[in-house]
């Protein structure tokens, strides 16, 4: 999709809102009955819905539940199955680390070593956050650097850490053995790399083992390291690069701030705790002149529905319905709501279900749809389609992309 | 389709009932009229569609008109342009013979040589199914293998017949020449292997051609052998591999059961003549508890639409729906109902209308289809996809599936 959109994209003075309610799709607690969404009341997305067409969107697949990165990588107009962003890269974007092509991020956990450095807790007895980043600070002091090749470590929670491995100007590769042995009674495992690349980050992390294992060494719990899970990070051509867009992101919560570096989106300071809606509202506002894309995203819809809590997922809705004049008074050209993945609170985790979305901007077709629900969107103009076909519709609908071919 | 799901699934106490009545879409004898589904009256199935979500699939692609091999694997899940099955591989599974990886199936016919083995009918004068299989018992006796090879000899009806060559340890190759001419008034041709594999195979075919000629040289007509259409056998990730299912086939007739045992179902034994719909649920009902797939195959239904009586085929969907109450009473956590192409009585042939389906689970959203025809799947939830989209949808219905990506 990228590939066929590039060379098409243009600079317009238009402007792009897209809304992702986290987790939006859900289901009816008793068969044929309503969802989270038809269940809401919701004034202003009924309103919209009359001026939209609709559709549903399936970000990965038929049947496959996806993931916050594979959903919003969709959404941003990335195949989630070719670019596959590994479990150390998601970590490590998860709390708020950016990463650029080349860097290496691996997942790390605190062990206790006994007499020959043999592993008797694999979790170092699952030390408190605090604890753990009195660790992450202690090793930091110890290990700002490796051979000239940027060390940096973070907390993750309990006895879990990142370590991120940046060498600007030589990419380090990701195929190397663990060092994590995967049981107690033995030592840990030296990491070997599979090619040339990760030969030079295998020397790294054993380096890093021996010298986090001497700072630690007064250390009567929280005295050794193991790792397991390396990602090197997939090059994302950007936004700017592939469509010529001016991106910001309007997020609160770490991982979806770290997915929107990712594709070069600028991250813009949010005030507030938590979903934070007034702060949002307010940095969409505070910088509307200054980008023609905003991807806003709301949280609480999502968790309320992992919570498994119907009621509180339709409030969360309802207040976004609240907020939605704000964000329509800017004037956005195409306005699309939709969500990374289906959030059922009868499932009480991330389902398969197609996400609703709706589009509306002065070039849409007459659609029946009345309201912003699954099932009106089932029947909408729109059809079912792949994630990836979001962004072409609303560039499209932005006058942002040329004619293919003559 | 398959490379995804594979590491996604995963094993669960549910259950999924996919019956397939084959050849199931239809057509109106008149522009705008009835189908064969929707004229049949068919109380269970229209309970079912209430509670159930519709949508159409296109088991190869638009327009395009699947046998009932690539139907069938397309509804397994196993892309039929990539999974292909050749000719004689067709044939041999089409008379229910097991064929594994490496094993090479030939399609043959008998033939008249005269003077010098000169081709005097490249039929021998299409001899009865009895003297066909009178001819193949004496093959069998004559020709047990070939250097080391297992040969299987088989009948398939009038001067067709087919040879399966079995190697284990050692693939056959099924790159090579044809033996019969393609024409009368000339000798056999000496089949040619294009490549080492099928040098080999090539080698047992001239074997064959002249130890049966030996065999045959006392009958007047049916005294050669001529060979083309050389399958070897994709190998196919076994339903267990790929989806963790306990599968199990309910079908009775030979080419079903063949299919299923490629995709590695067990193929359970059903008690009657014909379509024996008594005996498939039997089958069902002695073995719902070893199994977590059943694939329930209705042949009826195709066979009334080739022989173009839409009355009789109107009658086929009644009597299955007559049937599908003792279905539902064992309790399937997901049924699926469809079918491996459509079968119109007006065109008395297979077509490239897309087929129905129906899915009901725990997990549906609300459809407001209330009958199971093609004009309420075309208003479906579902939307209209490709076959392959089934197995992960039933997957998923069945909680089967784990997130992709975090």
């Amino acid at each position: 999709m990228i590939d066929t959109i590039k060379p098409l994209a243009k600079k317009t003075d238009s402007k792009i809102l897209m809304v992702v309610l986290d987790g939006v799709g859900g289901l009816p607690l008793d068969l044929n009955g309503d969802t989270e969404l038809a269940t809401a009341r919701t004034p202003n997305l009924d309103a919209l819905a009359l001026e939209s067409q609709l559709g549903q969107l399936e970000l990965v697949g038929a049947g496959i539940t996806p993931g916050s990165g594979p959903g919003h990588l969709s959404l941003f107009g990335y195949d989630p199955l070719r670019f596959v962003v590994g479990r150390g890269a998601l970590s490590a974007v998860g709390i708020g680390v950016k990463l650029s092509a080349g860097d290496v991020a691996v997942r790390g956990n605190f062990a206790t070593l006994g007499e020959g450095r043999v592993v008797q807790d694999r979790r170092a007895g699952r030390p408190s956050d605090e604890k753990n980043a009195e660790i992450v600070a202690k090793l930091r002091a110890a290990i700002p650097e490796i051979d000239g090749v940027q060390v940096e470590i973070y907390t993750e929670s309990e006895h879990r850490f990142v370590v991120v491995f940046r060498n600007p100007g030589t990419p380090l590769g990701a195929n190397l053995s663990d060092v994590d042995p995967q049981a107690t009674g033995v030592t840990p495992l030296v990491a070997h790399g599979h090619d040339a690349v990760s030969e030079k980050t295998a020397e790294l992390v054993n380096a890093f083992v021996t010298r986090a294992e001497a700072a630690l060494a007064d250390e009567a719990q929280v005295n050794g390291v193991l790792f397991r899970g390396y990602s090197d990070v997939p090059h994302f051509p950007s936004f700017e690069d592939v469509y010529q867009l001016q991106a910001a992101c309007i997020a609160s919560y770490p991982m979806y701030k770290g997915l929107a570096s990712l594709v070069g989106m600028d991250v813009l300071d949010v005030e507030g705790e938590e979903d934070a809606l007034d702060g949002k509202v307010a940095a969409l506002r505070a910088n509307w002149d200054k980008y023609d894309f905003f991807y806003f995203h709301v949280k609480k819809t999502d968790s309320t529905g992992e919570d498994g809590n119907f009621d509180a997922k339709v409030k969360k809705v309802e207040l976004f319905d609240a907020l939605l004049p704000q964000l329509l008074e800017l004037g956005p050209d195409v306005v699309c709501i939709t969500g990374d993945h289906s959030t059922p609170s009868k499932l009480a985790t991330h389902s398969w279900h197609p996400v609703p979305v709706l589009i509306r901007s002065a070039y849409g077709r007459k659609d029946a749809a009345t309201r912003f629900t699954e099932e009106e969107a089932a029947r909408g103009t729109l059809g079912l389609r792949r994630g990836t076909d979001l962004m072409p519709l609303l560039m499209a609908n932005a006058l942002k992309l040329q004619k293919y071919g003559a």
